[in-house]
């Protein structure tokens, strides 16, 4: 499996994504599910891809070598788009190519067709956007009122997203956020792991503002995790007893 | 769905489950998921259920009625079995029966035979126990490694349990902790939801300690979100910001 967060923010964006692989539990390895494409000043945008490992490559490759709109107008790619809605797009497209080539010969060996994007970015001259691209190349977009989007195991990170989670977080705290989610996951679900990928985006700095790799051993991770795990159990322990029981004497 | 937890602790047991049933998302209902069995001195039986409603009620009334175990024996209840593990045995039996009168019928209709049970209690002269009954009949039990067991909508509520809920964790702070993992639940999934029904069971008393619905106006468990959403709030934003990242001027 796969946990990948998106959040947008009135500050930009926080991408955080983890990198395990597994094709049953005998064979687990490191991907990489970030992708990031910069032109200082013109463009960034950021990728991360969970479902089936060889579709998400190849939405990878055709999106770097370039996909036809139509037989009009000239090839594609995320370095070509004019903005991030032709970017989705472009994405949505380039997923559904895959499907044509693969997804009747995968179905017939009983592996299903499964991918699920988030992307996010800004081109110059266009707003900030962050989008989630689902299997059959349509897609929803993050707004102020759910400013967060999630893909693969999703549901052991999203309690503290929703309690926490809001347009107005700054960039550090939504940092921090994401890695108290990120950690949730990884401590409940075997299937997700370090390292971790974090790319961060100031809003209208059209300029990769953080992408970094959070290795294992990342000293800033750890403390992160211990003392989150400390704040909860004193949290709930600081919580009144129920007026309905009574502690043993 | 459905969310249910049990607490296998040392002090005793703690039993929480929720009460929403949907078939769809415009036919939601409310149907107690508990049930307790309860002679004083003797035995107490607390079980919840998740999964399909119809088999769920169906192992009940069995379980109430009476079950063959073998042609030479009385018929059985959970009022009658001599020991929580012939009790689970008992449950398992009942689901299989369930299992061959409608099993069938119900996947000629699309609709998948499922049902998760949690079984816990003590029977005088015996340990206590809490088991986890399958769609098949067959169970396992919980032990002090690992001191929980969840059914239906499990994951939002994990992390807290993971990092909290021991064997020596106290009946007090048990019923605490259900409370927020169900909480979480809560507020992530609407298909899990109030009123809920909570069993305490003291080790070796044999005797119910608590059995109580907390309604959604309930003050206690209003107060405890509430508290519970300021502490998360407060707790991620004591975090140290990350040396990599800084934050805007």
């Amino acid at each position: 499996m796969t946990y990948c967060i998106g959040l947008y923010l009135d500050e930009g964006l926080v991408m955080l994504s983890d990198s395990r692989t597994n094709a049953g539990v005998d064979y687990v390895s490191t991907f990489r599910k970030m992708f990031v494409w910069e032109k200082p000043g013109e463009r960034v945008i950021g990728l991360m891809a969970s479902g089936n490992l060889s579709v998400a490559q190849g939405v990878v490759n055709l999106l770097n070598e370039g996909i036809d709109f139509s037989e009009e107008e000239p090839q594609e790619t995320l370095m070509s788009v004019a903005s991030m809605f032709k970017a989705a797009q472009l994405v949505g497209r380039a997923v559904r190519q895959i499907y044509e080539s693969d997804g009747e010969a995968m179905e017939a060996q009983g592996t299903p067709f499964n991918v699920s994007i988030i992307l996010g970015g800004q081109i110059v001259g266009r707003r900030m956007r962050l989008f989630e691209i689902y299997s059959a190349g349509n897609f929803i977009e993050a707004s102020e009122d759910t400013p967060f989007l999630q893909i693969g195991e999703h549901k052991y990170g999203k309690p503290i997203l929703d309690r926490a989670a809001t347009y107005r977080t700054g960039l550090v705290d939504a940092i921090k956020l994401s890695l108290i989610s990120m950690d949730s996951t990884i401590r409940s679900n075997i299937s997700v792991g370090l390292p971790l990928d974090l790319l961060v985006y100031r809003k209208d700095s059209l300029v990769v503002e953080l992408n970094r790799r959070i290795e294992a051993d990342d000293l800033y991770f750890i403390d992160v995790a211990q003392r989150w795990s400390m704040a909860l159990r004193k949290a709930y322990q600081a919580l009144p007893d129920p007026p309905f029981a009574k502690r043993k004497e």
